[in-house]
């Protein structure tokens, strides 16, 4: 019997997802990538320059790097990527499934931060950063509307994406249900809510909570609003003004702390 | 008696500074300086379609609109300024002294920030729009190494730059010698400082702070650090990795708050 045509399909999408490869680039970028035994890693291009500033970390890492010259760099790049002589092409890392994330054992109560739309890579990055700094369990994004693992987010991350899940699902919604029912108290960030972070985590810091980030502007979606077990606003005495959304993501954070 | 000749040249190059100019782009940063009675404004280029969405802002400035070809818009931007078909050619703002700011009323404690060359205007930005949201009476920078007042930190800061006081002085640790004398208590940030933030603070939120940002990597320089009242850092339960210069200026704003 044959397979049918849409078995077919998620097959190939399957296939196509695990082909995917991504070129990072940047001293910083590339020696976090090749010190990650997590990370698959397929080509590095280097200048000789930029090899021996990587030292240890290509020999330990196992890889041949190919040497390029400065002047005609041979990686795939945005003519425009500060690279510095190294680019690294990678698979991205696989952190396994939400329940995995979500239900592992840590030191403080689970943290995670969900992204409705959030796609900026400088802030996706940042955002990272601070996920990693607060112990947050993971960062989770919609497949479809989530910054891509790219070399421009990786330098923003600033070492961050290679430690800190980053875990792209098919619906937000869906996934804000399951951590409801895995024990998340899930909050959504919303600048007009009555109840500060802080007065909604009152008595409650030992929970798991997750918190849900909109993109600057548009915000929360609607069927994400509907889905937050309540919303909550960032206590602010200036009154005027909005946060940048990775910085709004950080107080979030830090107010909701175990 | 003719003048000395570094009297002259302090004379030149004040004069200078008066006539430096800045270009904004974008529809937002040119409407929010538009509707700004303090912002000095000189030229407005705007395509006809940018015209109209500007509206009433242009006619309420005063201002006779230079109406200019989009396919050669004739406002002396980077060539890769997202301008959306308006520019203007503004002075930047004069917010006072920094006695001024720092003694000025206000509903809450005052909180300032300083930074030490914290250069980036993506970063900068960010930093005003949280100063603005925080309420902090103003962003204080060193003149020679202060992001400057350009169309791309306006972008960043959506508004802020109109409302927020951003002060460029000539020396940081004069400056912080100054608000010590007025009675702030000046707190630098430091990853490796025993005290956080909110230890720092405790029984103290209703005097002025002022909280002291570093450059990432370099930090604080050894000066700024002899000046500071103390080191803090912030309450982190992760362990491993580092906050974006603009997150941690938003998180240690929120965790000095009076």
């Amino acid at each position: 019997m044959e397979k049918p045509k849409w078995v077919i399909a998620k097959e190939q999408a399957k296939r196509q997802a695990a082909q995917a490869t991504v070129w990072l680039f940047g001293l910083h970028a590339v020696r976090d990538a090749l010190e990650n035994p997590k990370r698959e890693k397929l080509r590095l291009v280097v200048t000789r320059n930029a090899l021996e500033k990587l030292g240890d970390a290509v020999g330990k890492a196992g890889m041949e790097p190919e040497i390029s010259d400065p002047r005609k760099f041979a990686a795939p790049l945005d003519p425009q990527s500060v690279h510095q002589g190294a680019a690294l092409e990678v698979k991205p890392l696989d952190w396994g499934s939400l329940e995995d994330v979500a239900l592992g054992d840590g030191p403080q109560p689970p943290r995670i931060v969900l992204l409705d739309r959030v796609t900026d890579p400088h802030n996706v990055g940042a955002i990272l950063r601070s996920a990693e700094v607060f112990g947050a369990r993971a960062v989770v994004a919609v497949q479809r509307h989530a910054a891509p693992e790219t070399g421009a987010l990786a330098k923003t991350a600033s070492g961050a994406l290679e430690r800190q899940p980053y875990l792209r699902v098919r619906n937000l919604a869906d996934a804000m249900t399951s951590l409801k029912d895995m024990g998340y108290l899930v909050l959504g960030l919303d600048g007009t809510a009555d109840q500060t972070i802080e007065e909604a985590v009152a008595g409650k810091r030992d929970r798991a909570v997750a918190l849900v980030m909109g993109a600057e502007g548009p915000g929360l979606r609607e069927k994400t609003l509907e889905t937050c077990d309540q919303l909550v606003r960032i206590d602010a005495s200036g009154g005027f003004g909005s946060l940048n959304v990775s910085n709004a993501a950080a107080v979030a954070l830090y107010a909701a702390k175990g």
